[in-house]
């Protein structure tokens, strides 16, 4: 994305246009709303506009109220001052994602310049508790490098802990980048502690939301804010998540609308881990464990199966179990007799007599005149 | 268990009982005979026992040239004295759990007073690494503490780490007990740190082998020994296990033979518990935390079933999504106005007076003057 065209800022101060309309609509109804969803879906946003703002329409009582106090048009030129543009369905950086959603956002405010299409094909989120240990964090962090890495954008909510763990880590694997997504405006430096980290995404990635610039996070935005970070990517992946995580509810988010979800363990002495441990047991996660096994999870198919981890084999781990048994018998140093061996595996003299002959061939045992001693591998 | 009875040591130092031939046959075939176990299940031990020691048998050329080596009667008299007995199918305390192995034991020498009998339906192994961190030692004897108040007893293979601190777990809980599976005999101290436990064991649970006493502990007798503790028990809790553990071995066992397998989790970081986590993301294994999550595994139909665990609910948690956005909208100190409300969340005036009216009603909203504030809950 280089930015908001000419025509679509001209668009944006101009309510008898579908995205000025939207953009207005944003400002007067809360995201959410399944009524104004349905009515969108059905109609050009013009005409909804009007419906909203007629008196024949009680439950936009709120929205007719706000519609008197805002200068949404205000709001408008203001964005596009500050270089924040409004994507709408059809435009061509729409994510593909939140086709599935069913409260649709009726626009997206969005500043920064990395692509929000290709999310859900090469991006993942990543979540978890704002209270993460160091433990949750490291690996929030390592996760978001590697897939950064491997091309993957990293979607989040900037709030502390993972999501904060998980945005660092994507801008330091360099390659897939960031994005926030916001419970207020994409102006609004929340948490304020986060203001370097937002400006960075703002420049390299991407910062979004539902709610008009200068609108505050509220608790009801950060729940519906959820939907949007499930709903953009590939899947989402919860790291660090207490029983009653708000990373679980994006995580539900997710799997309701079919994206898979993975989460990461850790101790069970850990009260941050108890939420992710449930999710696996409650059959509604994947546990993961690494990049590989994410990738495996949300990758695009035949092109990121994860390499099953095996520990790299010893020569006489190829063995059979019965050759096995006579390769441990062997002494290392001193060698010993055919028959103390048979006494001492039960393996009958014919077939130990075998299993030698395999173990020396194999260089696994050696003759000493009439005896044998195992061989250093 | 209270030591064998003067019938049974008759019949052990006499080859032509059943007991006394399968003691024999104990001593001249390794555990775990394809063979040996399908001759036994046809016909009577004194026949296999003659037909194992007759020229005709090739295959059992190591058992005859052991039965020229060892003193078999002499190794019975020992056991007696010792207090040591030898448990076979069709005795009362036969392990009910045992009829599942496929390659039987011929027979079980069994040092202590517990009731083997009872293990397959009150009993859980617990196994894992030797190497095992203080995390999965803590949590090996957390979980063995627990399960033996609760009356089950715990079995595992007296192994350094995780096998110890089940041990040690169960007799500290008290009432469940403890059974050592040995790759040798049951008077064999191995490891010989584990002394002073194996006597505690001894005397307050059981110790047991398919091996004659005095054997020595080998690499093979110890894969063997696995199916034995897999199939003595209602189920097999794996605590920490690398990508190449021997517990996930008896972890396989257990599987083969349908009893459930448990797996703990933990740090990702730890490659103690990468084992665990691959047993989860297999399908073979079934994530477990606690206590309450192992009996749920394991136990008696309707009787363990484990609580889910969740975090207590505030009362604004038992609200209805669109009361709890009215509530967070509720100044906590100053009062505010119902049109302030409104343009706050979006809520239509009607909606919003009938959510106030609840909240009041819930004790979570109070009325100062026409204004409205949160109230403490």
């Amino acid at each position: 994305m280089t930015g908001p065209t000419d025509q679509a800022q001209a668009e944006l101060l101009d309510p008898s246009t579908e995205r000025g309309a939207r953009a207005m609509l944003s400002h007067l109804v809360e995201a959410g709303d399944h009524t104004l969803s349905a009515l969108l879906a059905a109609d050009p946003a013009p005409e909804v506009l009007a419906r909203v703002l007629s008196d024949s329409s009680p439950e936009f009582g709120a929205a007719r109220l706000r519609a008197a106090r805002v200068d949404t048009r205000a709001s408008a030129a203001y964005a596009i001052r500050q270089g924040i543009s409004v994507l709408m369905p059809g435009d061509a950086q729409w994510p593909d994602g939140l086709i599935d959603v069913a409260e649709a956002p009726v626009c997206l405010w969005v500043d920064g310049p990395l692509d929000l299409s290709r999310l859900r094909w090469s991006g993942v989120s990543i979540v978890g508790s704002r209270a993460a240990t160091a433990y949750g964090r490291d690996i929030a962090a390592g996760l978001a490098a590697g897939l950064s890495e491997r091309g993957y954008a990293v979607v989040s909510g900037a709030a502390f802990g993972i999501d904060v763990a998980a945005h660092r880590g994507a801008l330091a694997g360099g390659r897939g980048g960031t994005v926030a997504v916001l419970a207020g405006g994409v102006d609004r430096t929340y948490p304020a502690a986060h203001g370097p980290l937002l400006a960075q995404v703002r420049e390299l990635g991407a910062v979004l939301s539902e709610s008009p610039p200068g609108w505050a996070p509220q608790r009801h935005r950060f729940l519906l804010r959820n939907r949007i970070i499930a709903a953009l990517t590939a899947g989402t992946i919860v790291v660090e998540a207490g029983l009653r995580s708000g990373s679980l509810n994006t995580a539900r988010h997710a799997a309701t609308i079919g994206r898979p979800v993975g989460v990461v363990p850790g101790p069970v002495t850990s009260m941050l881990s108890a939420g992710c441990h449930q999710a696996v047991r409650d059959g509604v996660a994947t546990l993961v464990t690494d990049v590989a096994e994410v990738l495996d999870l949300v990758g695009r198919m035949g092109q990121d199966a994860a390499v099953r981890p095996c520990a790299p084999a010893a020569p006489q781990d190829l063995l059979s179990p019965a050759d096995q048994v006579v390769w441990a018998a062997l002494p290392i140093r001193a060698a010993t007799s055919v028959d103390a061996l048979v006494f001492a595996t039960g393996v009958a003299p014919g077939a130990l007599m075998a299993a030698l002959t395999r173990l020396e061939l194999a260089g696994l045992a050696a003759r000493v005149g009439a005896d044998w001693r195992r061989r250093a591998s």
